[in-house]
């Protein structure tokens, strides 16, 4: 049966190193997943994910419900067998890219940046029983309630499924985002009520907190979410308008939730954010941010001050005869290309620069994380959250052996 | 010093098997050779041409001129290193990229397929001196002689250059391809003039063989070819309308072509189109097929009757459940992969689809090549060929051990 253990706590911090146990495998906690959010990760094979270090990615259930359609991937063996991937999968619920639509641009208002010139479709309507909406892909009509999402991510038997929630956006009244944590609070009753009579039993539900940028709201949410039956917590929508704030939410939220449910906070995943968010004692993180800054050509690299990131599209790598990072035992870095080359494949918009940049990205984080975990478990978390913060590569963090 | 040893010979055609020697090393032949034409294998890693099997690449001279430029990649430390391929390398020599802008839709007449809407550039000006044209990526007017292209291949350090020739296109008059295999001898002539005072001492420069579809001008250029101190000999240009008459063309030519000598068959890389060349005594072959089919979609398969290929883009492998060719060994297949995954991943236009296809079509022609090679050093290549041309699998051209 699925299960969850904590297995180190850092004094100093809520900060947990443990194990989640699910339907196909174990995920080291804290942990971040790579979002394969149309049963892909964008530029690689889901598989790869494996060879990296990773025991979880991230499904879709909007994207994966309008295209190939759940249906067709349950016929096929179930969303696993149709990515090539045996170990576990979290899918996501689809509230936020129903709302995404919805609300306009409440996505770019969430993660604080444009929408990249993505298609988003259009809501129709939005009512207690679900939500109506055209289809990105051929304009037909749609409709997703909780019951549907539920459906869906039974159908891809995924072992973590998310509820379906109203992702709040942020320009919203008070009033408006306490009517609509109240409809996520009544949405989560119907997931878990459908989950309990036709859910697969091994897949575990995890509920959303939601409550916005208000500490009464947000700590209300998590009470309430915390007392459902739900198998872990996750934390979404609107986490304010900086970092500051939304370490301060977060904070609010895990404040409430109890110690021994595994906690995962949705589409957050820069380098900052996930030592901040291992310290409020957040378990898993799952971020489009290492895949898509690689498509556009961006590598992470340890350096705080430059967002930890190195855009090698810029014109100053055109001769640059370094690798992209100095000791980085990622693929990409070994194998000894330069930034030189990279720049020139980006230039000539060959599909090999997004993938290998996507590979040294997911390594990088994958690497910290697995880092991090080592650092509870030895009692040195906050010499390596430090370290890190300063500049450190994430091999950087354990100390030498001596 | 480079050099080339024949092995074995099939005693009831011009088949041979050897090894070619060149600078970074060794290649067993015939083999095809991947097109790695702007520093890297679309969609995947040059490197991966090793895993695969392959002993050497073909860069392109053309392209790299104009971008990132060979002096850069000189400063780079050449080709080699730029692209991280420690193996051979062929280049081709920039003649059939200007004269395709020149002769507008000479490409199309002599692959016999549309453009793909690729942007070309145009010629200014084609003289004895050389080919003044636009760059198709800025516009930039640019010069390139024989010299030039020559200079070029030096520069990336090529393990074989091939002399810059004209292209002759196919709707000409016979008038007009006298007229340019003259010029295409006399530039042969300027390449190894070149070649011989500043060219790289361990470079192997490749004659071309034009002549166009008229049997005495092939051959008389082979024999002015074959006549001049060229380490190997390619066969290029108009080779006919259809598949009889290419092979018609290339035994004439290789009928005056000495047996101690490498010979090239440029841009031809179908499945029939190998098992013939191989037979007509071809060594080495380069071709976009592979890597293009790849892109678009479509998978090599052993089914002469339909070109050797698959179009998985087709809707009726929406919920195909087998994989893209039963028992085939490539990293695609093995990973047990569906037509309907490789299905929903075309149409979702995910690059993941591309790249597993571009290893399968790459993987399958490998083998066929190394199975070629065994069976002419075991004296069954009659047996292997009629085989394959039956809907053999490279795989299956072997006989059973017992």
């Amino acid at each position: 049966m699925p299960g969850f253990e904590i297995h180190h706590r850092d004094p100093a911090s809520r900060a947990r190193a443990g194990t989640l146990r699910l339907a196909h495998g174990e995920v080291a906690t804290p942990a971040f997943v790579p979002l394969a959010t149309k049963a892909v990760i964008k530029t690689l094979e889901v598989g790869e994910a494996a060879e990296l270090g990773y025991d979880m990615v991230l499904g879709n259930t909007f994207h994966l419900f309008l295209s190939p359609g759940h249906e067709l991937i349950r016929r096929m063996g179930g969303l696993h067998r149709f990515m090539g991937w045996e170990r576990p999968v979290i899918t996501d619920s689809g509230g936020f890219q129903v709302f995404s639509m919805g609300h306009g641009t409440v996505a770019d208002e969430i993660k604080g940046r444009q929408a990249h010139g993505e298609r988003t479709g259009s809501v129709l309507e939005i009512a207690e029983e679900g939500v109506r909406f055209r289809s990105y892909l051929d304009g037909s009509e749609r409709f997703m309630a909780p019951e549907t999402s539920m459906e869906v991510q039974a159908a891809l038997g995924s072992d973590i499924a998310l509820v379906f929630d109203e992702c709040t956006p942020f320009n919203v009244t008070r009033e408006y985002t306490a009517r609509s944590t109240e409809r996520t609070h009544r949405w989560l009753d119907r997931c878990l009520a459908w989950h309990e009579r036709h859910g697969p039993p091994d897949q575990v539900v995890y509920g959303i907190v939601q409550g916005g940028v208000e500490e009464d709201l947000r700590r209300a949410s998590a009470q309430a979410v915390a007392a459902r039956a739900c198998g872990g917590i996750a934390i979404g929508g609107t986490l304010g308008e900086d970092k500051a704030q939304m370490y301060e939410v977060v904070g609010w939220a895990v404040a409430e939730l109890p110690e021994e449910r595994p906690r995962h906070l949705l589409g957050i995943g820069e380098v900052d954010d996930l030592l901040r968010g291992v310290e409020l004692g957040m378990d898993t993180f799952d971020c489009a941010m290492p895949t898509r800054l690689g498509r556009h050509g961006m590598a992470i690299v340890p350096d705080p001050g430059a967002r930890w990131r190195v855009d090698l599209a810029k014109g100053r790598y055109r001769e640059a005869d370094e690798p992209v990072l100095e000791g980085c035992p990622c693929a990409a870095c070994a194998a000894g290309y330069s930034r030189a080359y990279l720049h020139y494949l980006l230039k000539a918009r060959e599909s090999t620069a997004a993938r290998l940049l996507t590979l040294h990205n997911l390594a990088y984080l994958q690497r910290l994380m697995a880092e991090l975990r080592a650092a509870i478990a030895a009692g040195r978390f906050a010499e390596a959250t430090a370290a890190a913060r300063a500049g450190a590569a994430p091999w950087e963090l354990a100390p030498a052996l001596s």
